[in-house]
């Protein structure tokens, strides 16, 4: 069984082993209360469970291997860089990184990432950029447009490149339209069907070698969505069979978690046997570059709450961060599931429904927008506790701004608490 | 004649003395050619008028003259703090700081202002931040909250303090529900009519004295807007008149200006008539808050044109900057204007309509939001061309992230080109 149990939705969804309420009320992550990690620290603070992240690569592996083809992850770093983070899956050797900048690309180096391990997939790139690639020849880079193809050749001729295309068609997580990488409309991403002969006889006349194609057809997508990515990945091996050299397939990433209480886990099962269907016969290894995936649900961002006090017919619980530290809740809509730090009781009874007042999650930033959650319902809360804000792992600190001079924060990789020394 | 000059809708309605295309096509702020500047430094890149924001300082100095009542500019910090800027507000004298955390209200000491310079809004207020608020007693704070009241009351007995209310109505640009500060939904701001004896009483229980009343109604508002801020003033007389010991009232920022070109600047005589009609007759001090209408069209960003590409049937023109250099036109809906730095022809030619093309501007980051503007009618642009956003001066830097590790630029205030240095 590779996906995640499934259980009815419930105020404590998003619990599981190394996530809840321990027998005294304490909000604990691999082992370690939240609340005294918070006290320890200075807040806000984002922690995230190493053990989560190994596990969430492992469910990754054991999928891709049903294939039955050669396969590679690759982490894409954008969602969440924090050194620390980016160590720990270089050590596990499960993930190589996907990198969309020259100084990310530098940072996975840093981390002991090798050229081999980087697959490189921006958009608008420039020259600048390209001088850079230059120095770096191990490096795959999936090309976006033709006229990345034509610098990148000028500068490496005979290099071994891949291409990122876009099929025109593309999911996402509720269908926001924010996240839309590709479909009715065209965007700015990859190469189009009308525009791929084109493309390789450009690669042609640099004696650049297409061994990848590449496309990143979904955001956050889960079960609902599996049809149509099934679907749009069946539009995208036209591309795969328009190159005789292709040798690797990379599937972008975009496999989601669940957000909300009603929100399914991806079943992973199914997933591999839509990439095993479709690239089975074709005999090409299989690429993937998850983000949020594989460090989104890993992490919290821990706040104290500041200031509790009804305003009209509201009760505001104000809190010491906004919306500048994990900009996905609010300019996204895709939430971050806000649990208190500290219960009175044993979880079922400090969740059971008496017990539960709506109340309005406020950051500190002096914007209208600035609302973590409205209405949510939830155990009474004091100023002085903390919450955690559960699915901050990733395109949180990542895309953290100082907006009002409010981006300090602490960040800590947390291994198992109990875990004892290693014997000789 | 306070206002700027109202012309008819034309593709260049940004221009204007020190932002224009020179005779030989070289789009030039404050006398520098900006396709020079870029090609000296590095890109991304902000640049910013200083002639520009002292002339927006003095047009407000001359509408608040009228008003016939003591006045003083606070110039919101968070809407850009680049230190050199801070350091030019703070040597005009015309204005001195709103800061809303604590951080800002060290930047701004930094800078040169004193405690008495600063009026210190925020919302969440922690106990940690009233700590550091506690050692600088001269600094004007406007509580937003009751919580807050309480816990400055325990820190600073006697201290004299202002109330951020709230008159549950707001204006905002374009009917903006980003930007609704207030309004028929409740928000975490100020404090509502129904609360405000208790405001009062829980001062008087801590001998704080109320000697300002705050109010933040509007963003962005222009022409078509101020009959509602009228009404919405009005209204907050009412607070006003709740408070003997009432000596100024800070009528908040959310003075527009235009982002399109339909859009028309302010009207600053009728505004400052809105002001003297509630306030003549009450004779107390006023003061205001802007941040956008002192620095946005100060500044641009530049950009260089990294890709000109044809997908399918729009004509894409990547950038070398995404939507983390300057949020507001991806998520607020507050465009920045694209302007090439240099036309092959005079600015009449050049801008003919037979001379323009639809192109859609794309920035260089791997999301699907990160396009600048859509289907903007530009002369012919060509790799390596510099762009310049118009309106780039506030909540762009200032709000930026590094995201994909792409949060690097450079930034620089401009003084006039031509310049002679004085003589003793």
């Amino acid at each position: 069984m590779l996906s995640e149990t499934v259980t009815e939705p419930s105020p404590l969804w998003w619990q599981r082993q190394d996530l809840g309420f321990d027998a005294d009320g304490a909000l604990t992550l691999a082992g370690h209360s939240l609340a005294r990690l918070a006290e320890t620290h200075t807040t806000p603070a984002y922690f995230y469970s190493a053990d989560r992240i190994k596990a969430k690569l492992r469910m990754l592996q054991m999928a891709l291997s049903q294939v039955g083809l050669p396969y590679r992850i690759f982490y894409a770093m954008k969602a969440n860089r924090f050194m620390p983070l980016l160590g720990l899956i270089r050590a596990t050797g499960a993930a190589g990184i996907d990198a969309c900048s020259p100084q990310e690309m530098d940072m996975a180096l840093a981390c002991g990432f090798s050229e081999t391990d980087i697959s490189y997939t921006a958009t608008s790139v420039s020259n600048q950029d390209l001088d850079i690639l230059a120095r770096h020849p191990e490096v795959l880079i999936n090309c976006d447009s033709l006229s990345t193809i034509r610098r990148l050749g000028e500068r490496c001729p005979g290099r071994a490149i891949g291409l990122r295309v876009n099929p025109g068609k593309g999911v996402g997580y509720g269908g926001n339209q924010l996240l839309q990488y590709s479909g009715s409309k065209t965007t700015k991403f990859g190469i189009y069907r009308e525009h791929m002969a084109e493309a390789l006889s450009m690669a042609a006349r640099y004696d650049l070698k297409v061994v990848c194609i590449h496309f990143h057809v979904g955001i956050g997508y889960l079960p609902p969505q599996l049809p149509m990515w099934d679907e749009v990945v069946s539009d995208c091996t036209w591309f795969v069979d328009q190159v005789p050299t292709v040798q690797s397939v990379n599937l972008g990433g975009g496999l989601g978690l669940p957000h909300v209480a009603s929100d399914r886990p991806l079943d992973l099962d199914h997933w591999a046997g839509i990439i095993r269907r479709h690239f089975g016969p074709r005999g090409v290894m299989v690429c993937v570059e998850p983000g949020d995936f594989i460090v989104k649900d890993s992490g919290v961002l821990v706040l104290q709450v500041n200031s509790v006090e009804r305003k009209q017919q509201i009760d505001f619980i104000g809190v010491n961060g906004g919306f500048n530290l994990a900009v996905e809740p609010f300019f996204y809509k895709m939430p971050c599931e806000p649990v208190p730090c500290r219960i009175s009781a044993a979880a079922k009874t400090a969740y059971a429904p008496a017990n539960l007042k709506p109340v309005t999650i406020a950051g500190n930033i002096n914007e209208a927008l600035d609302i973590w959650a409205e209405q949510v319902p939830l155990p009474p809360l004091n100023e002085g506790d903390y919450l955690a804000f559960i699915n901050a792992g990733g395109y949180a600190s990542a895309m953290s701004s100082n907006h009002c001079m409010r981006g300090q924060f602490y960040e800590r990789l947390l291994y198992p608490a109990s875990a004892a020394p290693a014997q000789p």
